[in-house]
């Protein structure tokens, strides 16, 4: 497990930080970014919060825009963003945005030609931060939170996987894929035609049966151009009344699918997470 | 003076939007951003900070990147992000990142090709905030900032324009450029071989003969690979100390000239100008 460093930035009185490795999970070479705290020592590791990006997106989207360096600064968090999708030239692709490269969904496929690369879920839930918790000063406390696909793959990563994160989030999250358009068609591809293979990545229909809660907030934009059609926050609020899941789900009328919204609002999810982190009381 | 408005996202509860115009001035169409806090209105109109972008950069790199909307909504004032350059196929361009479009040295370019679109000093000081001003609930208070390129802008045409300004920042400016690369082969194509037109434009040089100070606040990151060879921030310190300019320098131990050494630091840029702007005591 070789980590190559290839880009370094003082921020906020820590580091943000780009790397390179050969992942065996995902057969290519993969790039993820860290923030990591001046706290962070060997003596004092500190927790850390994995972030999801959506459809389109590198490791660089969430570190550059969404301004939460600034509050894991102060409140002594680590940050780490993976890709979106395993890449190369060698990778399966398609042309669409949304499938094949920077599209992964936080699945591992069973199909050709998928099946051979697309594993992010394996990736994410074990490969990164066991390489993570190797080669930084951080501790096995873990949250995660995402954005539209990025939140799918916190929300069903999360909840299938309750006893390895502390804590959820997620901004306008595709909330019951096997019902909208992206979903089906990323299932599809990835995981075949029969949808009963769909049940397991779908966040709404594993909250409903979860038999283990685990703290959980989610924002979403009034104004998202894909509320209706895509996201359906209310099919994951139903089944978390259904199965008295933690969840909190909060509506912002204005706001739409984009980075404004959730450098708004990446203040209350860093506080959320540092509570549940045992950060603060 | 028609405003196209060409997106919208809400921010911090403000509103964060991009708009098209012809500019008289630079004789093509011209894209800036606005963020209008919520405090905004015809009754109250704010204060505005106009943020000048450094090179290769649009409108879009400040308010996707400095993570300055929080505060400045919390503050009450308004930012404006102008376009480094004029635009389109027909303006003069060159194939160097550092010349042409992307590259407007916020001057009036005196010779050919450059003399017929190249006029952002005008555009800066009279077209924009008098559009601004026409359009949106601000006040004639104005604060002038910026980056790279743009930290040697704000400080030329602040120190030129000081009665139009109530305060000055900058971040990594191109401090003394009539003796750096990048200003040398600025000045050469925009203004003529001869130096004593360049004089205007170098920072260090007005700041040495300035008669009217204006309170200025410049940050600068020890690590930046631009320091020694282009910006030359000790040649500002000099400056401001013969003419007892009333000038703040700061030195960034670790800091790189990216948009994380921004992001570390605008809140202090933005405290400083809502005090001289009148917002805070």
């Amino acid at each position: 497990m070789t980590l190559e460093n290839i880009s370094c930035n003082k921020s906020f009185g820590g580091w943000h930080k780009q790397y390179r490795h050969d992942s065996s999970t995902l057969g290519c070479t993969m790039r993820f970014a860290i923030f990591l705290p001046t706290q962070a020592s060997e003596q004092q590791p500190v927790p850390v919060l994995y972030w999801l990006s959506g459809l389109t997106c590198t490791d660089e989207n969430f570190m550059q825009k969404a301004g939460a360096q600034r509050l894991a600064a102060e409140l002594g968090m680590a940050i780490v963003a993976p890709d979106t999708s395993p890449r190369g030239e060698d990778v399966a692709d398609d042309a669409a945005y949304d499938l094949g490269q920077g599209a992964g969904f936080y699945l591992n496929a069973t199909q050709a030609p998928w099946a051979r690369h697309y594993r992010m879920y394996d990736y994410v839930v074990q490969e990164l931060p066991a390489l993570i918790e190797a080669h930084f000063p951080v501790s096995q406390r873990r949250a995660l939170a995402g954005h539209s696909m990025g939140g799918h793959g916190a929300l069903t990563i999360g909840i299938r996987e309750a006893a390895r994160y502390c804590s959820l989030s997620a901004f306008s999250p595709i909330s019951h894929p096997v019902a909208c358009p992206w979903g089906q068609k990323a299932f599809t591809a990835y995981l075949g035609e029969a949808p009963q293979h769909w049940r397991e990545h779908d966040a709404s229909l594993l909250m409903r049966e979860a038999s283990q809660g685990l703290p959980t907030l989610v924002d979403q934009g009034l104004d998202d151009s894909f509320l209706t059609a895509q996201l359906m926050p209310e099919q994951l609020e139903l089944a978390a009344q259904h199965s008295g899941f933690p969840l909190t789900l909060r509506r912002h009328a204005g706001y739409d699918h984009s980075y404004y919204f959730i450098a708004s609002f990446i203040e209350d999810h860093l506080r959320f997470h540092a509570r549940h982190l045992g950060l603060t009381g």
